[in-house]
C-alpha cells in the first residue's frame, strides 16, 4: 500500500451491505422461522462455511462445468469449498454422525451460502439461506409435513394466505412420461427438465423451442435444444399442463387430466409419481384453513392454496420425488417499497422452495438416507412483508444531550434510569457542540433527547423534547421513566 | 467422483459442526447480546464474508508475511479476502457511507469471521464475532462506555461478576515508556509490544528474554528478541507491573506507582496516556455496582472490577490509546462440561476485548475517523455459562407415536391442538414399528410420547406418557393441552 494514496472503499460485485431497521426486521423474520421451526419438532444444526470439495461435489442447476459457481480454495493436498446449499452439507453431517442422530433425523439451519456466479444488480454472491429437512425416512407423510411447514412459516412471518400459492409436483410422473416417451439419455433427461424449469421466464413458445431445435434469446445468446421432434415436445407440453389427478374406474388408478380429457400413461414410475402427490394433498385437505386447488380450482382467500403443478420441476438435479414451490400471486412489485431498494424494478417468484432428494447421503454410505427438504429465501419474503413490519416501534435511543462535561455524574445517573427501565438510551458520545448533538438525534432517528445544562442542573429539574412533534416538558427525574414511556 | 468408491465425511482440519441444545443456548446468548447493544444505542450492520483483500488489509498479531493467516480467492482483476475480523470491513463501511451515517457512529455487528492459520485441538479457522464500535469520536467517555458495555453485556449474559476482571491498559503509556528510552525502530516496538502481549501464557522471565536475546520455548523454537538491554527490558518489566496512579502533587501530573515507588517518565505521550485511564477509571467509579482495583486493591465479589494493567497491551498493531481486556478469573477449566466438549483440557483467559483504533479508516479517507470497540468471544462465553442454560426447559417435542396411517386424520387433529398452544410436537415421521418409534423419542429427548391406537381410537380417549416419569395417563382429547402444560 503506497503511503499517499487512499484506497477506494468498494466491494466486490456481487456483494452488499444490510443495516438499521432492515436488519432489525430480518432478525424477527429469523426469530419467527426458529420458533416455528421448533413448533413442528426440528431441532437446530450448523455447519461451516467451509467443507472439503469432493465432499459437497456441485449440484446447482444451469451449470454443466464440474465445480464452476462455487468460491474454492486449494490447500496442499485438498481443496476447500464454501457451500453453496446448506442441503449437501447435511448429507455429508448426516454420513459422519450417522450413528448419533436420530432416525428420522430433523433439523433445521439457517446460513449463509456463497455462489460463485456472475454477479448483476439484484444477483448476490452470498445470501442466507433457511432450510429444515427431514432425513432418514421414505413416509410420503413426511413430504406432506414439508408442504405444511413451507406454507405455515410464510404465514407466520406475516405474507396473507392470498399472497402465494404452494405448487406440487413429483419428479416421477414426469420420469415416466420420458419413459412413455422411450428417452432414456440421462443428459437428454435433463435438458428437457431445465427447458422446463423456465417455463416461467419463457413461456411456452419458449419452452416449446428448448425441447426442440434450441432458442435464441434477445440477447442474441443461442441455448441448444433437447431435439426432441415436434410432436414429442407439444404432447409432453399438454401433458404438464394437466390440471387434476381422477382415478379411473377401471382400473382403480389416478390418471392425469385436463378439462376431462384424460391421458393415459401406462408404467410404474408415472403411477407411483401420481399416487404420492394425490397422498399429500389429500393428507393436507384435512386442514380447514387448506384449499386444493386441483379438485376445486377457485383461488380462496382465507385459505392456504396449493395447486398440483406439473411444470414446477426444479432445476436442482438431486431431486427424486415430491418437488415443490411458493410463488406470490403479486404481481405489482416494480413499485419500490421502502427501506429494500434492492428489489426496485424485480419481479418476484418463488420464494420457498424443496423436494425430495433420496440419494444424496447415499454418496458417503451405503445405506441409503432418504429424505425431503425446504429452503426459504429469506431476501425476498423479506421484501414481501417488509411493511407489515415498518410501523412497529423502533429501536433507536433515546438521547442525553452534553452541556458540560462537569456534568457526566448527572448524566450518568439518568442513563442508569433509563437503561435499568430497558429503554434504548445513550449520553451523546461525540465531540459537538449542541446544534452538532440535536443533528445527531434527529440522523438516528431518536424519539426524543434529555436536555440537562446549567439551568436544569440548579433547578433540579431536567427537560425531554419530544423530536416528533417538537414538544418540550420540564420534569422530575423521578417521573422520567413515566413521561418516555409514553413518547415510545 | 467414482461410481462405487464412497466418499469420507469428513471436515478439513479447524472447522466443526455444532447442534441442538448448544446452538439454542447460543442463539439465547445473541440475543441477550444484541438486546443490550441496542440498549446501549447501537444499530445493527451487516457487512458481506467477502472484502477486496487490499481494503481490509492484514492486520493479525503474530503474522509478518502479508495476507498470511487470510483466506484469498483470486478473480480476474483482482484479490478477494475472507474478513478475519469485523473491524476492518467497519473501517471500509465507514469510508464508503461517510456521508449518511451519523457522526458518531455506533454500530454492532455479529458475524463468521476467518483465520487460515495451523488448526489446533480447539483452534478453529472459522468462529463467531461479536463487536461494537463508536466511529468518529475522540471522546474519552466512549472509551469508558464501552468498558461499560463489555463488563454489563458478561453479566447479563450470565457470568458471575466474581468470574472476571476488566483490565484497562493505554497504548500511549508504553509508547512513552519507549520514547523514554529512546526506542524509536518500529519494527522493534512492535516486538516489545508482542513481547509483552505474551505475559500470560510464558511469563515474566519469558517477556525478559523475549525482550532481550531472544526465547528457546520446550518445543525447541527459537522466538527473536527485541535487542534491548537486560537493564532496560527489566525496568520496562517493573514500570508494566505498576498498580496505580497517583497525582504528583508538585506537578499536579498523575504518575504511576508500585508500592508507594512512584515512577518518574517525562514526556507527553506518556502523560496523555495516564490522564486517559485515569478519566475512563473516575467515570466507571461513578457506577455504585463497581469496584476499581487501582485505588482499591482487593477484589469485590459483588461488584464489577476494574483493574489499570499496564501488561495488557493486546496484540493487534492498529491500536492506538485505550486497550481493555475481560478476563476471567476462573482457573477451574480443566473439567468437561457437558456438550461443549470441544473445551475440554482448555483453561480460558480473555473473554472480550478492544481497544481504541484512530486511524483504521484515514486509509481510506483525508479525514480521521477516530474510533473505540469491543469484540466478545462467543465460544469462550458460550462455555463459561452453560451451565445456568442447561436446565432450563428444553425444546424438545411431544411425539405422537403412528399405530396405522388409517388414524392420521386423528394424529393431525391432535397435533394441530398442540401447536395451537405453541407446544413444539410432531407426528412421527419414520417408516418404524411401536419400538422404533419410543427409541427416536428417547433419542430425541423427548418430553412424553401420545399413544392412540386401535384402543383409544374406540374409546375416544388418548394415552400420554411422560417419558421422565414413565407415567402414562388416559384423557380426553380436551384436557390434552392442561396436562401437557404440566409437563413440560
Amino acid at each position: 500500500m503506497k503511503k499517499n494514496k487512499k484506497l477506494s472503499p468498494e466491494l466486490a460485485l456481487g456483494f452488499t451491505d444490510r443495516k438499521g431497521d432492515q436488519l432489525i426486521i430480518k432478525d424477527r423474520l429469523i426469530e419467527i422461522i426458529k420458533q416455528n421451526f421448533q413448533l413442528y419438532g426440528f431441532e437446530p444444526l450448523e455447519t461451516p462455511g467451509f467443507e472439503l470439495s469432493e465432499n459437497i461435489g456441485k449440484f446447482l442447476p444451469d451449470e454443466d462445468r464440474p465445480m464452476s459457481g462455487v468460491f474454492g480454495i486449494k490447500e496442499k493436498n485438498q481443496w476447500l469449498s464454501l457451500r453453496y446449499d446448506l442441503t449437501a452439507p447435511l448429507a455429508r453431517y448426516v454420513a459422519k454422525n450417522f450413528r448419533d442422530i436420530s432416525r428420522p433425523y430433523k433439523r433445521y439451519q439457517i446460513g449463509t451460502v456463497w455462489r460463485n456466479e456472475k454477479p448483476g444488480p439484484n444477483r448476490y454472491r452470498e445470501f442466507t439461506q433457511i432450510d429444515a429437512d427431514i432425513i432418514g425416512t421414505t413416509n410420503i407423510y413426511a413430504d406432506a409435513e414439508m408442504c405444511m411447514l413451507m406454507a405455515d412459516t410464510l404465514v407466520k412471518c406475516g405474507l396473507d394466505k392470498d399472497r402465494f400459492i404452494i405448487k406440487i409436483n413429483n419428479r416421477k410422473i414426469f420420469q415416466g412420461i420420458l419413459e412413455a416417451f422411450n428417452i432414456k439419455d440421462p443428459k437428454q433427461s435433463m435438458t428437457i427438465l431445465r427447458s422446463i424449469d423456465k417455463f416461467q421466464s419463457v413461456g411456452k413458445k419458449g419452452v416449446l423451442e428448448l425441447l426442440t431445435k434450441g432458442r435464441l434469446d434477445k440477447s442474441g445468446d443461442f441455448t441448444k435444444g433437447a431435439n426432441l421432434k415436434k410432436e414429442d415436445a407439444e404432447e409432453i407440453l399438454a401433458l404438464l399442463s394437466a390440471d387434476s389427478i381422477v382415478r379411473d374406474k377401471n382400473t382403480n388408478q389416478s390418471r392425469l387430466s385436463t378439462n376431462n380429457t384424460l391421458y393415459k400413461i401406462e408404467n410404474k414410475t408415472y403411477f407411483e409419481g401420481l399416487n404420492e402427490v394425490d397422498k399429500i394433498l389429500n393428507y393436507l385437505n384435512q386442514n380447514e384453513d387448506v384449499n386444493i386447488m386441483s379438485t376445486d380450482l377457485s383461488f380462496k382467500e382465507n385459505k392456504i392454496n396449493f395447486q398440483m403443478d406439473l411444470s414446477v420441476v426444479r432445476g436442482l438435479e438431486y431431486y427424486t420425488g415430491t418437488v415443490m414451490e411458493a410463488e406470490t400471486t403479486d404481481t405489482s412489485f416494480w413499485k419500490s417499497s421502502g427501506d429494500i431498494s434492492a428489489y426496485k424494478n424485480i419481479k418476484l417468484g418463488s420464494i420457498s422452495g424443496g423436494g425430495r432428494y433420496d440419494k444424496l447421503v447415499s454418496r458417503f454410505l451405503k445405506d441409503d438416507y432418504p429424505a425431503v427438504g425446504i429452503s426459504i429465501g429469506l431476501d425476498r419474503l423479506l421484501f414481501l412483508v417488509n411493511e407489515k413490519y415498518k410501523d412497529q416501534s423502533t429501536k433507536n435511543p433515546i438521547i442525553i444531550c452534553v452541556f458540560n462535561q462537569e456534568y457526566y455524574s448527572k448524566y450518568n445517573e439518568i442513563l442508569r434510569l433509563l437503561r435499568l427501565s430497558n429503554i434504548n438510551s445513550e449520553i451523546y458520545m461525540g465531540d459537538g457542540n449542541l446544534k452538532s448533538q440535536m443533528k445527531y438525534a434527529d440522523k438516528r432517528n431518536a424519539p426524543a433527547v434529555i436536555l440537562c445544562g446549567e439551568e436544569e442542573i440548579k433547578s433540579g429539574n431536567i427537560t425531554l423534547k419530544n423530536l416528533k412533534s417538537g414538544d418540550e416538558i420540564s420534569l422530575e427525574l423521578k417521573n422520567l421513566i413515566n413521561e418516555v414511556k409514553k413518547l415510545i
